[in-house]
């Protein structure tokens, strides 16, 4: 057990790993090439099973060495559904099964530590972020019911139920075609359409601008912080040291009073 | 009354409001659907009723409580306005008065502080924001005014009157189309039209790059401020402490030297 | 002349002519209106020349005192050439000319101290950016050569020229309709095209957002500036009360030396 | 050869290169215009050819003088390479070589200090944001992989391989007509085509939002350092002043202890 658990956690298993999940990206795009199939698609569907064999194993052998700990770490969950995914039979029609394979490919994040690191950065930062994800919600909830029950009669394409009017507002929101391929059909029908789009946008503008903005300030405040703190500390040890030498001071003074009044 | 003041303070009571806001976002979100209304659009009708109900009977309340004061708190006019949009009788055609009971959900932003404190920051950044904002205004004026006289004629569904053109540039500022849906066929009447909207399109995104710097610097001084005075306060503590100490020894000395000095 | 110089400096002969630019925005406003023309056309043309009577006077009053130091106000010379635009003989078909009397209203930004200000603020952070707007101008004009002799004689439209391809080019930094406006046909007759534009749209984009920074920073940098100066300050002030504080004890201690040695 | 040496570096060469780029400029733009072509293309051809020897004469100069060590300079590569272009022969068809020639005018960069200084800063910034170009990397192939394998059959032409799927989901990133030109066509065949399309768009736009915080912090961070260093020496220097005086004291006050205990 101790030597299984000394393998899977050393450097040379990870590089392995990591050399496999690149194999694995290779083959599973050359899967994407029918001439690349028709040459050597015999090869790639082994390729494929062995490294899925692997993976499981590797799997297996962390499950058997960390027990339920296993699942305390997210990133050995994402693991398991990112592998996992390839296990379910693809009966029939479900090819999505058999394109989600390619997922696997993102185990690279949870290898390699750099990548991680981002990734775990960005996921940290959204708690933060909790009130203004909730407002922007709330914001696209209040107006694609709105816009459903405004607009939905004569544009049921766009605007047909709350999907469609979430879809269409989020299209909005990101200011594609907003103007020429949904604002303006709508306002030959409804000419004062543009006070239900143009606050929207304005909105939504500036509330993902004070999201990005709290994302920044807080990545700015980490660097910042480490800094000043390391700064703060360097005048607090000098100013140490002179209060350190004042006591001394007071206390030969004090010595002196004593030692000159020897009467 | 005091009794109704402390109910309508309670945190039970705040809880017993969102949770009605809440299903009245689920209520009148299912009222979009054609086939939810067909199954049970009674209920629905009877549940939106009782909520607005509600909703009345506790901003009443809340206006026996707080008398006058009520008027002082923006956000109860806010709750009046959203609220009472629902009591104005939709006769006839006016469907846009139904579609408005939705914003009843945004109640939410009132009623949950971390939701309020967001809103509120962002109204709060905009006087700071009041010169550009007033530039941006005088810019679209300026040139809605020009765009009208100057290609009005030739395209009056774009530029047909000044509401048509401040539309169109606000398009344009959002670069939405802006070349292949607006200015090439302008350009195609009037070839040096790129003289008119390229200066436009740099000015306006300038402004606007400048609101949003504006915004970002006010929330990173803010942050930055609190931060620094913390910290200024710390050295300011220690350096007290420093001068308290020399003027301590400062008084050892010279009650030795009137000690050393006996006459 | 001093009486002159007194009215032209003084706060209420600054709002009015502020009060005349608002009117003046009004009734060209209302020009583009055919409606409120077919009206009172009259008494808009009269007002209009009305208030550019008072607008010349009052920048002849200015000459007058200021003599050649008028011209070392880059905001006098503003004001001349936006006034003065409405002295040129409109003759025939030149209803530029009449467009451009709107410019006037532009004088609100060097009458009103706060717009100035902004604006001023805008332009003083140009030169800062010299280097940055003088490399985005050599990979335009590099790029619009090359895809005026690559691709001019299949796109006439849109790279048949230097102009026509900085133009096309200036539309895909500004990522509208890029790709399938632009470079999708384009790429039907050159397959390789993407090789040129997406190069070109990740190095403008990067330089864009450093000129970005560079103001956001510059920005920042100020702000900072001024408060850490304030900050540093105070702790220089501490600290030179520490300083003075323990010179007068060294004082006090050299007199009690030789004070108590009295030998 | 130390003349050639103090030639090649001295400031009057520097400037006659420059302007041989600038004028070259101007004739390899010319050239893109067929009248002016007609009038005095010989002229242009000669001095093209002429200017290009001088290039080559100088970078033949510069190698004699700096040798192997020419090539540790990245820039004289650049050079090199921008300037060699012009010397493959372009025979039959290969006209995108003789519009490669322009390129030799970005020589500017490597010449004007102040360009090279901004371009170097963005190059020197990238390896700080490898882990997240790497992602971004990563989350393309791995979305363009599976978008070939989904939609691959029923729209071969935006994800026929994974090169066109590469290109359209770049275009999806930058929002260019990702709903009306890309998603929604798609959303016709595969109505849940939004749940690949829209996490990819916010995964995306938040990694590159990502990358230009990586670029502005660090920017920033480089600024404040240097402000923070110079500071921090001012607050140093002050603190070390007041330990030297309190120090001095007690030298003083040890002196004055044997001093007053002559015994």
């Amino acid at each position: 057990m101790t030597a299984l658990k000394t393998l899977i956690e050393s450097r040379r298993f990870e590089t392995f790993i990591t050399a496999l999940i690149f194999i694995n990206a290779i083959t599973l795009g050359l899967e994407t090439s029918p001439s690349a199939v028709a040459a050597f698609g015999g090869a790639l569907a082994i390729a494929d099973s062995l490294i899925l064999a692997v993976f499981v194993l590797e799997l297996l052998a962390r499950f058997a060495v960390y027990r339920l700990d296993f699942f305390k770490d997210p990133w050995r969950i994402f693991d398991l559904l990112v592998v996992g995914v390839a296990l379910i039979p693809a009966t029939g029609g479900l090819s999505v099964l058999r394109a989600l394979r390619i997922l696997r490919v993102l185990r690279l994040i949870s290898i390699v530590p750099s990548l991680r690191r981002v990734v775990t950065g960005f996921i940290t930062a959204l708690p933060g972020m909790g009130s203004i994800i909730l407002l922007l919600a709330l914001v696209f909830y209040v107006f694609a019911v709105m816009a459903t029950k405004l607009y939905g009669q004569s544009f049921p394409d766009r605007f047909g139920d709350i999907g469609a009017s979430l879809y269409t507002l989020f299209q909005v929101m990101t200011l594609e075609g907003w103007s020429d391929g949904v604002v303006r059909p709508v306002m030959e029908v409804y000419p004062t359409a543009w006070l239900f789009f143009i606050p929207f946008i304005v909105a939504t503008s500036f509330t993902v601008l004070n999201l990005f903005i709290g994302v920044i300030v807080s990545a700015m405040e980490e660097e910042h912080e480490a800094e000043a703190s390391a700064e703060r500390e360097a005048l607090q040890e000098d100013q140490d040291e002179i209060l350190r030498e004042i006591r001394a001071l007071r206390e030969e003074v004090r010595a002196l009073k004593f030692g000159t009044t020897p009467v």
